[in-house]
């Protein structure tokens, strides 16, 4: 949720953040970026392949060195177990949305040309609308979106961006059982 | 983030939540949830077709009395515009999920089998692992993953559920700008 502070250089950053899965964390983090005001376009937490782990994926428009404080900041946190800020270059970043379009009889063809142009799916349709699920990077989603508000954009839900650094690797490779404590 | 407190009679429920898009309003959601020791499973926030509005979709099992008590709640806190939990009958819910699953040369093509037979997608390969993309209902994914784990999930990343009703109405057509204040 955007600070409504402009942030002129502020570059996206992407940053995967794993928890314990306890109840508390995630207000313990809203509440760091809140105070901070840190500049948050999306934000996803679900558990992982370990069911006592959970992962968030934040997005932030922001610059190096409030990103940097922010990074020490979570790492003091209770119940935090490892804070990655992921390289777009070595790093598959996916993005689901909902979109609810208006398509009568007339124009829905046009918008079918452009659900196959894009691999998307339609999920939901009735006489007045179509609904689309696609997937994709940010910049595909975001391009989608452009040429569907010509027809009428009458819902939109994003997942917000979730992500996984290319290769073999895990980033809880290193995050062991005995540092999941009761504190 | 699930709470540790066992919830017997607890069914899935899905929660809409439009919100001003402002610093600090998922800090007072994780928070009155914390302080409630709702029990979420996953929680995503993106904007939405109004750039002024943001759309938390959170999934819970909870049961019916703590479930309207917390609506009731999020109802009176500050910028929160509309909350409406979904019929998963008139509701298309999915979810995204990047799986890194451990596949060589020997038994790659069992796991490119399932990716096809699910309609999923190989977005990173190397010699020792494959990255799959796949979307679809909490269902679905739950059973390729399943499928996936005799193979090794080296990790595994989800969205989280995102959700529209059927039919060719918006959640937010009710949110009109009148009521998006400076309160």
């Amino acid at each position: 949720m955007a600070s409504s502070t402009s942030q002129s250089n502020a570059k996206r950053h992407t940053l995967s953040v794993l928890v314990e899965n306890r109840p508390g964390v995630l207000a313990r983090i809203a509440g760091l970026f809140a105070r901070r005001s840190f500049n948050i376009d999306s934000l996803t937490v679900s558990p992982t392949e370990r069911p006592e782990i959970s992962r968030l994926t934040v997005t932030a428009h922001v610059e190096q060195e409030p990103l940097e404080q922010i990074i020490k900041q979570l790492n003091k946190l209770l119940h935090v177990l490892k804070i990655v800020e992921l390289d777009p270059d070595t790093t598959v970043e996916r993005e689901l949305v909902l979109i609810k379009v208006a398509a009568d009889v007339q124009n829905r063809s046009d918008v079918l040309e452009l659900v196959r142009m894009f691999r998307a799916h339609v999920i939901d349709v009735n006489t007045e609308s179509l609904t689309i699920e696609a997937t994709g990077s940010q910049g595909k989603i975001d391009a989608l979106m452009d040429l569907l508000q010509h027809y009428g954009v009458i819902e939109l839900v994003r997942s917000g961006a979730v992500a996984v650094t290319r290769g073999p690797k895990a980033l809880s490779d290193k995050v062991v059982g005995s540092e999941i404590t009761g504190r």
